[in-house]
């Protein structure tokens, strides 16, 4: 079976290398030149909405999906003429739109934050008086130039905000007074079989996630469980999805879904029965998907800007490594470490020890 | 850093996907162009004795290593003058060499058959009179070619036997009356210090493993960690090495070892705190070593021959499919399928299973 990605960063080479085992090859459709996950593959270097490369990335897979949710919906829509694609166009273009989004998460029960669409800057005054302030006003499309984000903190930083995500429409939610950030991570087959992660508790620090700690038997786990459940369903999923949360004192608050593996669950690759990335491929596939447990207590950091000395990492108990094959550069993430052990205390001295590696949690 | 890799099979594909986390890149000296490393490195397509492909093999690779015990003694030796070389040409001599190979048990006290080497058709009746029948006659040296072996079960089968095997220097072993097979694995860095994995138990069929289980805690354990780390020690080894064994009622017997992974450490991917395949990595690159103890009850079946479906094979709880990438034919190892679980009986269970499947067991 041959695997079509668009996009071939660290996510799609860990795809591939949790995809070859399974008799899977891949071919990845990135522009870099040094796409990391042309190791494990074919590379075809060309722009993403490269009609030409596109179709020949059509031709040449048995089945096609994306390890980055900026893929043009309108692109994978023309492709899925031609080819199965996994997940579907329609799920990827609800995450694009967070005005499609929340709206799904609001037919489905499932609670957000409380938001206006702002599509002038006279909305965006009144919707500022129904949502309260501090606020954040967001594009509605994430768009390939992934146009930010602006907090507000008074009326009089309104205007400023709406030239700073560049007057487009928008969605102005309210600010979530949360305990902890979490993750819910599931695969779906196209047979409607749905396993899910256990959920994860992340720490983000100047927006890029540090660590992650995989909490089976957390008391959140089943409300969790029931809305990604729910989204699956509802979006007749097929692959992996991530569904972000905030932990508040009257429970989950969703803030948004990815439709993909996530960063949150690199930790599966040694800490899960079944890693997020071999599940993925199994759903697209067809095959039967493999359980989601934890096996040990696990905790993953993120290694951002800098790679630290493998020596040093690997003289860590239960420390195991995995680098990117990216070049350094400030804010980018070039791998992560998974701590594995049947003791949690050990697990935590090893996170002290290794975030104090240059670059690492 | 760039792995050199002489030979392109399963082996080197493992530890390739091992590698390529650590990050480590990988070239790949085969002579077949479908070898199935190719997918995950470079691969140099030509012979193991082609002088300008192992130079450019030398000039590319900051270690080398090699994934079969075939490769000429003499080509490995001329390219550790070239580039660090692991584990060593000598060591691998050694192997390659059925006296030298019993000449350094001898010396390190590690139990052998009882032995006589045979240069000529006369010398060959001595030795049976010394060793008794039924006996086995190996060539002494592997070569290229693989030569084979001959059993003579009566003096009247001497000599067709130093004709089937060549008319070349030989060794003529007492058979073994062994109750079990077994295996230990061990990798020894640079600096010395070894890990050695669980001993394992093996089946073979028709010549060829067919399944592996570790087991821990085995009260043979001990003794075969005292021998391969005597082994280790005497080669100044480098890297991964098996020790292949009988136990008989009075313990443990050597057989041969293989200075490499070996098919019995398969199961230690999922089963086994680092792999054999990352520890074989770490060694050569001069990383700390990794734990070696068994994360749960493991089982490993090979897939010989034919494919089975892997959707019934991934239906199994705790099944784990590991294919090659390689064509099916009658004999051949294309993949192999390792069960995890806490409960020895459900791996039990699954074995059943699973062997009742095309090609697998």
């Amino acid at each position: 079976m041959i695997v079509g990605v668009i996009g071939g960063g660290q996510l799609g080479r860990m795809m591939g290398l949790a995809g070859l085992p399974l008799g899977a090859r891949f071919v990845f459709l990135d522009p870099d030149p040094d796409a990391c996950a042309r190791d494990v593959g074919e590379h075809l270097c060309a722009d993403f909405d490269d009609a030409h490369a596109l179709g020949e990335l059509a031709r040449r897979a048995d089945v096609l999906t994306f390890d980055f949710e900026n893929v043009p919906e309108s692109s994978l829509a023309s492709l899925q003429e031609r080819v199965r694609v996994a997940p579907s166009a329609s799920a990827l273009g609800v995450s694009q739109d967070r005005r499609r989004e929340k709206e799904i998460f609001r037919e489905l029960g499932i609670p957000t934050a409380e938001f206006r669409l702002v599509d002038t800057i006279d909305g965006l005054a009144s919707a500022i008086d129904a949502v309260g302030l501090p606020a954040v006003l967001k594009t509605r499309s994430l768009g390939y130039d992934g146009k930010g984000q602006a907090v507000i903190c008074s009326q009089n930083e309104a205007a400023a905000a709406w030239d700073a995500i560049g007057a487009v429409p928008a969605i102005l939610e309210a600010f979530v007074d949360f305990t902890r950030e979490v993750s819910v991570i599931a695969a779906r087959g196209s047979n409607g079989h749905t396993v899910i992660y256990p959920l994860c508790e992340n720490v983000h620090r100047d927006g890029i996630l540090r660590s992650t700690r995989p909490r089976p038997g957390d008391p959140a786990s089943a409300s969790a469980g029931e809305m990604i459940s729910r989204l699956l369903d509802a979006l007749d999923y097929v692959g992996v999805l991530t569904l972000e949360l905030f932990d508040t004192c009257g429970g989950l608050v969703a803030n948004e879904f990815a439709p993909r593996v996530h960063n949150s669950g690199h930790w599966t690759i040694e800490g899960a029965r079944t890693s997020q990335f071999e599940n993925h491929i199994r759903a697209i596939a067809g095959l039967p998907l493999g359980e989601t447990s934890a096996v040990e207590t696990c905790a993953m950091l993120n290694i951002v800007g800098a790679i630290p000395p493998a020596e040093e990492v690997l003289a860590v108990p239960g420390a195991h490594l995995h680098l990117y094959g990216k070049a350094p550069r400030p804010g980018r993430k070039v791998g992560h470490i998974t701590i594995r052990s049947t003791n949690a205390g050990e697990v935590e001295q090893a996170v002290a020890a290794l975030s104090a590696l240059e670059g690492v949690g």
